[in-house]
């Protein structure tokens, strides 16, 4: 039984709530405002960023990479990084594309300027950063496109975290109706794959007080 | 034998140098300037971003950490990660502090405001920025500091990524003079013992055409 400090809003937490249920690993969960700076979370993690995962005897994992990579040391069954060490890089590229690439240019100014703000009352967002995030996804998501043209996931043959962690970036994205699904129909019908899985449930049932999500959200047909 | 596409002033490239030469492997290196968008380049990086390393068999690795996880994979002797999930996962997250915060938040921001875009000739810093960077560095150092009182490297008894990891960040801000080394005396002891390994000796002993590093850089006694 692991225990998540997580935020919807946090695509990080996102990645590792979907590997601990696509491992059928048991888990609860606290939410955290990181923007609150509390003190007590600030001892468990230093960064004061999220997700932080704490462990049957007590000990206490900080840093999404970290935690997936032990996640998969722990509890190999299903393998999410790949068979060898070839198709782990692979993952892991596409992983580090989504999770660093796609959340500084798409994800983090999105969810700042248009949610945080909002929830933290810290002013009025600067819609240049919001038009540069909104210029940006395109991008991302032809890549996604080139990709599943190749290969049945995104790194290969089989899902991974490569899947995973580009599903929770856009998951989130897509809770503030940011995702032009429209003009990226490849895209969509990769993501209309992840979202079916029993894993991603949870996630797209769980709303935000005062900040519902965009309508089709938790549609699977959109 | 290992191929390695890199620039001095990356960062990244200076990890999986050390890293390379802390686990024996031989390797040829090939300068890139990625700001020069070379579509040769590119065919190999869909990122851009630098190291690549080019495999025996033709293989192509993008993205520092996939590259040392298969580094790690391949060659585990001497292991660079930790013994058990537990330290690995230590080692990860100051990994992921040094590559990603501390990047974000101080080398970076230096080295395109005062060296890439003087080399690639895209006019003049920003000085918001510069000052940024040379504020944020303090509390990175104390963080050094702070481990360092308490542990013999920074993840724990024995040299690891971590520390190839936060002396190859620090190196590069070294390059350009920008370490306040005098205020933070255990973390400069710190960098005394990785700058003393001779993994580092040919890190410190490349300069960059038309712009020296600063006079202390090569220096073990600074």
């Amino acid at each position: 039984m692991y225990h998540l400090y997580y935020h919807p809003l946090s695509a990080a937490s996102r990645l590792i709530r979907l590997q601990l249920a696509e491992k059928s690993l048991d888990f609860s969960l606290k939410i955290e405002k990181t923007w609150e700076r509390r003190t007590e979370f600030l001892e468990l993690s230093p960064s004061g960023e999220l997700p932080v995962l704490s462990l049957n005897d007590g000990g206490i994992l900080n840093d999404w990479h970290a935690i997936s990579e032990y996640l998969e040391e722990t509890t190999p069954s299903p393998p999410l990084l790949g068979n060898d060490a070839i198709e782990r890089a692979e993952t892991r590229r596409l992983l580090g594309w989504y999770m660093h690439k796609f959340a500084l240019e798409v994800t983090d100014l999105l969810v700042s300027e248009r949610a945080i703000k909002r929830l933290a009352r810290a002013g009025a967002p600067y819609s240049d950063r919001v038009q540069a995030a909104r210029a940006n996804i395109h991008y991302h998501l032809e890549y996604i496109e080139f990709l599943t043209e190749r290969r049945n996931w995104l790194a290969g043959d089989y899902l991974s975290l490569a899947d995973l962690g580009a599903a929770a970036q856009l998951s989130v994205v897509d809770y503030l109706g940011d995702v032009p699904w429209h003009l990226h129909q490849l895209a969509k019908d990769w993501y209309v794959r992840i979202k079916s899985r029993p894993s991603f449930r949870p996630l797209l049932e769980e709303t935000i007080p005062a900040m519902p999500p965009a309508p089709h959200y938790n549609n699977l047909d959109f």
